[in-house]
């Protein structure tokens, strides 16, 4: 649906991905990468659980957020960097299952500021999927600036 | 401001935290609670940041959420259970600093719905703190299921 | 997708938003209603705009708010009213048109709370149409209290 | 606390508010204006209304969006406009009363994304004031376009 302006968009995600610590800290990891759209995984774990032992909502966060970033980087020119302005999350369901997908896609792309979407889906062995947040954000695209950059 | 129903509040709290491997996955830990707010701490360390090596804005957001829902958790009888049904999260700054402070505030307490505010400042030797994030949420009381309980 | 409790929804639905003031004043229209899912339109009218003659972000935030509103209502038990808690608007692009077809739908019921998802398109003779403006919210099943009812 | 770049910032938002006809429409009126916050009002009236007889929720957003636009347009440089981007609105206490006052702040400004925050108050004859909604937006600066110009 869309089409990325720089052709090394996939390697460009993948390297940055790699700088993030807090993805290695939670264990993300890239399942996709497409224009416009890039999908994450996390597996279930004690340490980033909340209080009842679901997936605590700011972790899930940190993965949609990531998410929506990079699809939203995917389209971006290649000297430009990506900066979260703002995002919601809707707690739908309970954050518990065994492996938890999260998939960032860009609704609306601008020069400046990208509207995105994300979702997360929780998945257990012999049950249904199950959609369990939301997330909207708007992404910016940063060129020129020292301290943001790829 | 406001004062708890529930005279354990500060305690429940405290063992509730200790619950959340999130919490002890980024360092975080409480500086003060009080009927209605709640502040938390986290140190900077390379495995909570993003590309550029700021914090990441899900991480800032975890320790945001743990703040809000906290200070709406302090209000509520004893044997109620907390969840955040929203929030969303306002990135004014990049996240850079050595340490970090969230306070996480009632706004407007309800029998179901409490809604908060919250705030993150970077504190930096030598520099005047810096306002970097605000957050709204919505935290509803749940009563009666088995699994989200204290 | 959804099945209504209350086998009156749809009148219920109307009745209530012929008592909307503000869907008068803006000349909002009902286009259908099926469980979880209500349309509204709006046509243009200088009425209604901001400053650069586009329709005024809050006034499309208005028919997505009644959109969404009454489609979480349609869901609820015959003695229900519905309150919204809190929503986000993302606003995508300028609300130019002739008339703007505004749909509300449920994401997932509960029996206090409901997430929908609403959305603006902007219409206009000889043009493709347009999606302007996004929405999430979250809406409250009331039961009891004299000042919300039906 | 800020300082405004257009020793015209007044001027230049009491013509502008003369053009949003949605203003007039709910008779929104200007308040007072200052450099980072300008405050409105609206008086009650059952042409505002949602079916409960409280003021709709998005005429509250209507109120506060032009609150919170034209506190960020007080910053902007001379030749700039201004558009929201995206902003949210949370619903602590129904909106009843006989005036409405709305008041937008600017967080934290910049070249291109301002941070702000609004609030509406409601007011009636002997009772206290009640602070019904708080909202957050961001608002974007526009430089350029024919169709977004003063």
């Amino acid at each position: 649906m869309f089409q990325a302006q720089d052709p090394d968009y996939e390697q460009k995600i993948r390297d940055s991905f790699a700088k993030q610590g807090a993805m290695e800290l939670v264990n993300g990891r890239i399942a996709s990468i497409e224009p416009g759209q890039v999908v994450l995984e996390m597996p279930m774990d004690r340490m980033v659980t909340q209080q009842h032992g679901f997936v605590h909502a700011g972790i899930i966060t940190t993965m949609l957020d990531s998410a929506a970033g990079y699809a939203a980087f995917s389209l971006m020119p290649a000297d430009a960097a990506v900066l979260t302005i703002e995002f919601k999350t809707n707690l739908m369901a309970p954050a518990k299952g065994e492996l938890f997908r999260f998939t960032g896609r860009v609704i609306k792309p601008g020069r400046t500021i990208t509207f995105c979407e994300a979702s997360a889906i929780a998945i257990e062995r012999g049950k249904p999927e199950r959609q369990i947040t939301t997330m909207t954000a708007t992404m910016m695209t940063v060129l020129g600036r020292e301290d943001v950059k790829n």
